[in-house]
């Protein structure tokens, strides 16, 4: 048993708006951080984030003290378990401001990764490690089954997970030897103009990318004169995905994606609203095995998932490691992906978020999706240089965590720089 | 045009959670306002809150702040159309945090209202008649198709309007005439004990109510008995309607109500989580007939609803005056509702819902729905005192608001008694 008896939480913004990095149909934002760090009496803490757009990151902020009677005074391992993370996600009155969505609900994100954070520094071991080596029934404990037992129950969760045991050993080599498979958005902001566009697709391909993402979501005849740019760079052999925002309508988006698909996209990410099940299942439905749908970096929780494997929905899952509630809803997720087959490709980017999901995705590879095929980690060459632990990534591919915890500590001197609105960042 | 000129916005908390009021399978709540002031030049000023349920009341506050700058220096007339709104709900870093639900979504709501309420008050009006009188074209403008726009069209929903203007004047004369017809929640509450629910509701039959609301969602055998209880009391003439409040899953829901069915519900409301349009679409088949599901009070934003429509998934729209993005959004939820022709019931209660709503249902039968069948408005007895223009409720009908504005305007008395957390009600 091991006590929080601290809690801290810091409001960190980078100034990335003005330059256009990050710019897309629907955000134009400075990549920012709601910073949490727990504390223990033995001397171990905890860090944690949710990623927010800038503005507003006071909210979750806020909505961290709001939380944390609930983990403060509590005990790790009770937190880990689904009935101490309903203490934050169902509490009696704050559960109305979602529910299990927005603010609220990425500020227990923020506070619960920094518990899990904490149990995997307890054990000395790398997230992915202490995930992929619990119990079976330690993972199936962690995990809130409540509105979603329709489509998942704790007994199918259990037969995954050891499943899962059968090979890792092998797949363990495997992760060590290779990494995991990344592919990179820096090439296609819609702030970039054509010629930078090339260029750095260029430099991708050089740099030994061999899948890249563009933002759609413009004007269409600027997309499609972009996705020529890129597809002709990177050649037939190499994956290009296209990522539009939200800013569709459905039939707009089945039209935008009959003159696409030309360029032969591997998916299409949030061709519409991020709560339009039944709008993302017309639009599979319209593209069929042209390309795939995917979603979920802003799916508010894991009912939302649920439905759109329920429905047909998606072929790629883009779980986020911080908009739902930790670790536990996390698993929830990439369960709930097994059981119906389909693919997890983790959403990354922002700050802090590429460091979070290459866990993930290598639990997921090692514990319950048993493939690296078709399925890549977002990765965006930006503000990894404030991480005490930040990604590796060589050839296109991430290499396996080593040190211990969720690699979301950020460097005193960042937070202490970018502080909002008292660092020297933002005073100046 | 009139410009806003100032933005107040005031914490205020009645302690009602620990009378036992407002109990149910997952709430207990201390009833809240997040209250907006709005200030002209001409000294005219709006009025608008959302409701919350206590603690985290300050982070609706916030979010008011936070959107505060996109109303104060703007036009009223121009924030009441879509393109206004949406620089509230689509605001490129604030939009990150919903998007369009949660915290900032209901203080876009709290603040839209309070325009809407300035515009009804300029024109010297109740709300319900400056919706009910407005051109088709201006009702058009106030709606946000984007995300909707494969369920109703502007096209669609302007003819909708205008087959509205017919027989207006009848309906306006049985308004006025009749009141329009309403239920109480006040009789059961999970809180409550047996004979408390059996003295409430033998009183409120004696007060002419001939539809009341009962929780559910405690032990199965306790709803039971309860449910006879009540029906026993009100007879078989009148109606029952029973609310979960999310507390089961598709499965338990669909088991319970094979129960409850027994005492001849006429809906059961939040039957599961609210963002589960595919499970309410479930619970809605295997009922058939035999109960109409409902929900609403915590539906997210319009691609919800209009996901619900579609899936056939509810009978009864229970649609909430503030969780959305205020009147506007309102707007597209009615028109919704009639394209797909189901039964608006909206959600009230907690403070100031009920002054908010009767607005709604009002225009809603004199220029959209245009029926009162089967139609009613919820009703709960408590906090009315603390405006300055309380529904007026008699013989189980509301009577229609006669003075200028959306009714949701606070006694200074009580904003200054119930503070929080400085006001002698909390401080004390």
């Amino acid at each position: 048993m091991t006590l929080i008896t601290g809690l801290a939480v810091h409001d960190v913004r980078f100034p990335t708006a003005a330059a256009g990095d990050g710019s897309d149909a629907i955000n134009r934002g400075d990549y920012s951080a709601t910073y949490v760090v727990l504390e223990t009496a033995g001397g171990v803490r905890g860090f944690g984030l949710t990623f927010t757009n800038g503005r507003g990151n006071e909210l979750t902020c806020a909505a961290v003290e709001a939380l944390g009677h609930h983990v403060v005074g509590h005990d790790v391992g009770e937190l880990c378990t689904a009935e101490g993370a309903r203490t934050l996600t169902a509490d009696v009155q704050l559960r109305w401001l979602g529910p299990e969505k927005g603010v609220i609900h990425m500020a227990a994100g923020a506070l619960l990764n920094a518990v899990w954070d904490l149990r995997a520094r307890l054990a000395g071991v790398p997230m992915w490690r202490l995930l992929a080596e619990l119990p079976t029934a330690d993972l199936v404990a962690a995990v809130d089954f409540r509105h979603i037992s329709d489509a998942i129950t704790p007994e199918e969760a259990a037969a995954l997970l050891d499943r899962g045991l059968e090979g890792y050993a092998e797949r363990l080599e495997r992760a060590t030897r290779e990494g995991f498979p990344a592919y990179t958005t820096s090439v296609g902001w819609l702030g970039y103009d054509d010629e930078k566009v090339r260029s750095l697709t260029r430099q991708a391909v050089k740099d030994g990318w061999t899948a890249v993402k563009m933002k759609v979501g413009g004007p269409i005849d600027d997309d499609v004169r972009r996705a020529g740019i890129i597809r002709s760079e990177i050649g037939p052999g190499s994956l290009l995905m296209m990522d539009a925002n939200q800013v569709w309508d459905v039939g707009e988006a089945i039209a935008n994606m009959e003159r696409l698909v030309a360029f032969d996209p591997y998916w299409i990410e949030e061709p519409t609203h991020a709560d339009d099940v039944l709008g993302h299942a017309a639009i599979q439905r319209a593209l069929g095995e042209r390309c795939r749908v995917a979603t979920g970096e802003v799916g508010a929780n894991r009912v939302i998932f649920k439905q759109l494997l329920q429905a047909g929905a998606i072929g790629i899952m883009q779980v986020d490691a911080c908009r739902v509630a930790g670790v536990g809803e996390v698993l929830a997720e990439l369960l709930l992906a097994a059981r119906f087959g389909v693919t997890v490709c983790p959403h990354a980017g922002g700050v802090g978020l590429c460091e979070y999901v290459q866990h993930l995705s290598f639990f997921d590879y090692l514990r319950v999706g048993r493939s690296m095929e078709g399925r890549m980690i977002e990765y965006v060459d930006h503000l990894h240089e404030h991480f005490t632990d930040p990604v590796r990534v060589a050839g296109g591919r991430y290499l396996l965590p080593e040190r211990p915890g969720y690699s979301v500590e950020m460097r005193p001197e960042s937070i202490a720089h970018y502080a909002y609105p008292a660092g020297p960042a933002w005073s100046a």
